[in-house]
């Protein structure tokens, strides 16, 4: 019914605006494209609006025709609320017509939501949307599906992966997908300035609460010493929860003197949402954020209080 | 066809050795304790042969029991070659009647041969051949096979994976198992111990051949200095060829002095079964072993001068 009515609102609108989250994923990007594929192959206008591209995840935009337009009609994907739309949030608060999302929590103020917190990635509903649409797969609107729901998951290792997850991979990989090199990609390549970073990080890292918890922080001064961006501290928040026995697993990364934004990833006893909103954000209930202020020292006391608080 | 001679044969028979290769891992692991399961629901006497059970796979031995019986039929699950029996070898010997296995290159001397080299696990073939024979699937039975297929296919990450092994392990999701518990142990849980070593390895690491090839070496001496055993040393082979632009990885483990187990990992434009099979090992096409012996320097020599010989 919600996909019934999503697939009638796109095929009966023109001139699209894609928007995606800030800090994008594979996810968000992976969306993006793919649903900007799916309608430019149905002779409609359509673009993708990121505040950034990383270099991994270029390969996503092959195939998307640059068109020259005028925006109509505003669609986020991914986006779990207008305030994650970082600069491009001013242009487009309030103009979301419809809005595609998998978070439990959705707050986008949008006529139209086809929001399914069940579907392990965003990638997943539009899977099922374009079948509704009859889009034709290509392998490159695979590519991208597969992205998004391989990155979301984990590659299939984290807990929102479903048995529809699997079945809705296999059959991209049916399509013909280069499954391998996209995952080798996304999850075994490091550069060697990734791995003097993630040395650095496992050599700092802290223990609180009986080991219980585990804290790193990517600080401006190593950020700088080290030479490293963005590419580089991509996926540093799963390192503290990978320790044996550690519950909640808190990566800071020092964004502006004194601004930290915070990856929080915990076990199932622990609601990750919950803690980040303490300290005004969200996500979902085993992966959230927050952004906390203060030196170093003062923002990881700030994060070992509210530890302390649900340990 | 290969099926169901598989299926009559151990619908035929009883008293079963279900023998595993050494240095066992999770497919050879899971398929042992799955098939010793099913036949023991279907009345039969079985028991699972290893060289060791290392802690993490303790949990695939729930709901065995354990039977007193004298041996008839000995099969053996993910053994490419009896030479890889280890410490098993001379019982078993040229005495295995029905060999399970996937491995494109298959050497095992037996009557019956059940091998699917597309298979991207050998518990993808159990799952196939339990249906031939009308198990029934329970939950610790799911888990079994579905730790098999989650290792040999890196969590479905790697180029073996097809859609028939992500619509087996979906298949096995429907049956209720916690896959995210099992791949949290299998792929996302390290000791503090292991950081040391792994963080020894990446300040060791070696590159080759324009930085097309890397190599670590865990020695002896470093095995002892950190106080590390196999349970640590287990998954380092795929650190090497994690770094970008490295076509080869390499990871060598002294087993006693001057003896090197060597594991070599490849990008698909390079076959590391002919590699290894320069010193008499073997194995997939991106993922073989050998041995080597010599000094660590003296070893890395040989290995580098087969690099060169292929790069």
């Amino acid at each position: 019914m919600m996909l019934k009515q999503a697939a009638d609102f796109l095929l009966s609108h023109d001139n699209f605006d894609i928007i995606t989250h800030a800090y994008p994923d594979g996810d968000t990007l992976g969306s993006g494209f793919a649903l900007c594929l799916a309608l430019q192959q149905l002779g409609k206008n359509a673009r993708v609006v990121y505040t950034r591209l990383p270099k991994d995840f270029v390969f996503l935009t092959e195939g998307v025709i640059e068109q020259s337009f005028e925006a109509q009609t505003v669609v986020s994907v991914d986006v779990a609320d207008e305030k994650l739309l970082g600069s491009n949030r001013e242009k487009y608060q309030g103009k979301i017509e419809l809005c595609i999302d998998h978070h439990r929590i959705n707050r986008v103020e949008a006529p139209l939501k086809c929001v399914d917190p069940d579907a392990a990635a965003n990638c997943e509903i539009l899977f099922s949307l374009f079948k509704t649409m009859n889009v034709t797969f290509t392998e490159q609107l695979a590519n991208c599906l597969y992205t998004g729901i391989s990155t979301d998951t984990g590659c299939f290792k984290n807990g929102n992966t479903t048995s529809r997850t699997l079945r809705t991979a296999a059959d991209l990989l049916d399509l013909g997908i280069d499954a391998e090199k996209i995952n080798k990609v996304m999850f075994d390549t490091k550069t060697k300035l990734k791995i003097k970073l993630e040395q650095e990080l496992y050599s700092s890292m802290e223990y609180y609460s009986n080991d219980r918890c585990a804290i790193i922080a990517a600080t401006l001064e190593m950020q700088k010493r080290l030479g490293i961006g963005d590419d580089e501290l991509e996926g540093i928040a799963a390192i503290p929860r990978q320790i044996e026995g550690v519950l909640i697993g808190i990566t800071m990364r020092e964004k502006e003197t004194g601004v930290f934004k915070v990856s929080v990833r915990t076990d199932r006893s622990i609601n990750a949402a919950e803690l980040c909103a303490q300290f005004g954000g969200g996500g979902h209930a085993q992966a959230a954020g927050c952004t906390v202020t203060g030196t170093t020292e003062e923002a990881k006391a700030k994060l070992k209080k509210a530890v302390d608080g649900v340990l």
